[in-house]
């Protein structure tokens, strides 16, 4: 059982700030995500992609501000549950609750924080017969760890950024890469599409389009695979398929918590962004109030305000005074300690 | 008369901010500050020292951040009033509103944003008879522009990192510097102490301490200044005498706007920020709400809602749909464009 005082359920922007205002009230945080990496849509849907509206940061890649989120909040050593999404949900007696996976892990906190923002990101899947029965025994819809494809036979299908960069990265690892897809065009960024027409001229992968994939064979695992392509079928032998259809997010199991929901997003007040179940908050995308906007820097702001909240929720009547990072210095739960420059007193 | 769509009072990082948002949603903002350069706070009060909870930012300095912001908003061209404190405030029959400063500089605006901080910043006058016979005519209480003291000789009193940084900065322009203060000790950065007991050492300024300043001379204007140190009087002939004691802010005038003031601050709703004034918001350190925290990153999403809701008021009924800066990029009124790379849909 994972203990810890704030379980944030999503590490986006929002999950991820929170680790940090947390830790300035020395409250813990673990966060469990359905994706295999932090940093929520910022990290999946768009980290190659400049963001301009983060204040102080006039231009900043999706991905770098995941970056720089996780090392803002590193010294609080946050815990994470990765690949695995939040199911359950049970309250204690003592107030506490405990949140089980969808792989069984179970969380037990003081205080829940869904910062889900429009859901768990759960992949499209192929409508293939059986596929199921392959899943995780050669066929994955995420890559959490390239070293599994070392020397393998890999099947990529997919026509967008995903595809296209795990096909490059893959050629590198594995024995053999084919990247299959229903139209001739692929859409991505000029570098990408141009690095795979290179690695196509010099043999490092074949590219098979306009081709459909038709059935999976194997016995214990996946052997192999049917397609077709231009009317004619053909064999493939493989190890692996990972069909890169996108990701579409679910709010899925949070939706029967007992959350007051409205619009698909979790009702909450403006005072600490807390719901209608006291000890759980919803910051960021998942929630909503009047004025509410779907931007990370309105996430930042929730995140900071429950914090507060969460604070007094786990720590009843203990008077809290909030103190500026500039003139406070910062303490990391590593012993890490960061501050101004003392001033000096002294005569000239 | 100075005309713009949103008049913001407070060139904080808060008022700076909301130039941005407001060019997103294609509005002009004017900014009026009582100090001679924008940042409030932290330009004024701490611009070396780092803050370590601006979102995306592990590690930043107030100066640094006051640069990023005037970048992040250049290019929606705001104007600026600077040097001269909100006055007066006039309603009239369209809905705008007229603002007056001290300096009787008048500015038209439909929407008023009041994001005022602690209050204006004022200077700390020492207590001498007839100083504001010498104000601007060689008594300054801020330093516009360094330029006016080139060879001039100048006095300045104080003990603080002003008085060390300006003394340091103007031995290069000036004839003559002379640094007095009531106490031997001075309070600063390291390295301004050090830098200034080198220039002290090389003969470039004279130290004088402890010390205080008796009287002020002069016909028109400012000529000379006596002052007493341990015990014995001394005539100094100067052009400049610049007390940097520090600035105290005080919210001043505002308080007399006809808006619902709790604890020293504007009260506002959490839905848009907009106080008991229809067209006047409130945003930053100088609002209060239930969970009202006194930091920078809330001032950032005040300033975000509040831009919305301003839309709405100085277009009535038009519709405004939330747009991400990443898909839609900026256009700014200056002619810029800034934008995502394009992805490309090509055969490989
Ligand atoms: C193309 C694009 C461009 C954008 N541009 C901008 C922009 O310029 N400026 C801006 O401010 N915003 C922009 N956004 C929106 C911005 O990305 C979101 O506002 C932000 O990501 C929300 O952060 P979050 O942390 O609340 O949620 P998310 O980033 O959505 O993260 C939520 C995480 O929670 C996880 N999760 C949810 N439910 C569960 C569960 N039950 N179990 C486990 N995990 C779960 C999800 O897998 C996900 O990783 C853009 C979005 C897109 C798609
Ligand atoms: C030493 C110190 C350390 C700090 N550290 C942190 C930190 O680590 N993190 C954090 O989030 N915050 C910190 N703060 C607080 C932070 O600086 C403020 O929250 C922030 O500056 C508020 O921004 P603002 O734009 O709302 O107001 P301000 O920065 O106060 O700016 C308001 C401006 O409005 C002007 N003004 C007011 N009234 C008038 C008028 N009538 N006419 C003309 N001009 C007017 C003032 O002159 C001022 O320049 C710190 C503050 C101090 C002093």
């Amino acid at each position: 059982m994972i203990e810890t005082d704030i379980l944030i359920i999503g590490a986006g922007p929002t999950g991820l700030f929170a680790v940090f205002e947390a830790g300035l009230l020395r409250m813990k945080c673990h966060l469990i995500d359905a994706l295999p990496q932090p940093g929520g849509q910022c990290s999946e849907l768009y980290p190659k992609k400049p963001i301009y509206d983060i204040p102080g940061s006039p231009e900043i890649l999706a991905g770098d501000l995941t970056k720089n989120l996780l090392k803002q909040s590193e010294q609080f050593q946050p815990g994470f549950t990765l690949g695995e999404r939040a199911d359950t949900i049970e309250k204690l007696e003592d107030g506490s609750f405990i949140v089980r996976t969808n792989k069984g892990t179970e969380h037990k906190a003081k205080v829940i924080a869904i910062a889900g923002g429009l859901g768990s990101f759960e992949p499209r899947k192929p409508p293939l017969e059986g596929i199921e029965k392959y899943e995780d025994k050669g066929v994955n819809y995420f890559i959490k760890n390239p070293e599994i494809y070392r020397d393998k036979k890999v099947v990529i299908a997919g026509g967008g950024d995903s595809a296209l960069d795990w096909s490059i990265y893959l050629t590198d690892i594995a024995k053999e890469v084919k990247l299959i897809h229903r139209r001739n065009e692929f859409r991505g960024a000029l570098d990408s599409v141009e690095k795979l027409r290179e690695l196509k001229n010099e043999g490092k992968i074949e590219i098979i389009t306009p081709a459909e994939v038709d059935a999976l064979h194997g016995a214990e695992k996946l052997e192999g695979i049917t397609i077709s392509s231009k009317g004619e079928e053909r064999e493939i032998v493989t190890d692996h398929f990972i069909p890169l259809f996108g990701l579409s997010p679910k709010l899925g199991p949070i939706a029967n918590w007992g959350l007051e929901i409205e619009n698909n997003a979790i009702k909450v007040n403006t005072f600490d962004y807390q719901t209608n179940v006291p000890g759980i908050y919803a910051i960021g995308d998942v929630n909503t109030y009047p004025g509410k906007l779907k931007l990370i820097l309105c996430g930042f702001h929730e995140a900071t305000l429950m914090c507060q909240s969460a604070f007094q929720h786990i720590n009843p009547g203990k008077r809290n005074v909030l103190k500026y990072t500039t003139v406070s210095g910062i303490d990391g739960f590593d012993g890490s300690r960061k501050e101004a420059e003392k001033a000096v007193v002294e005569a000239i």
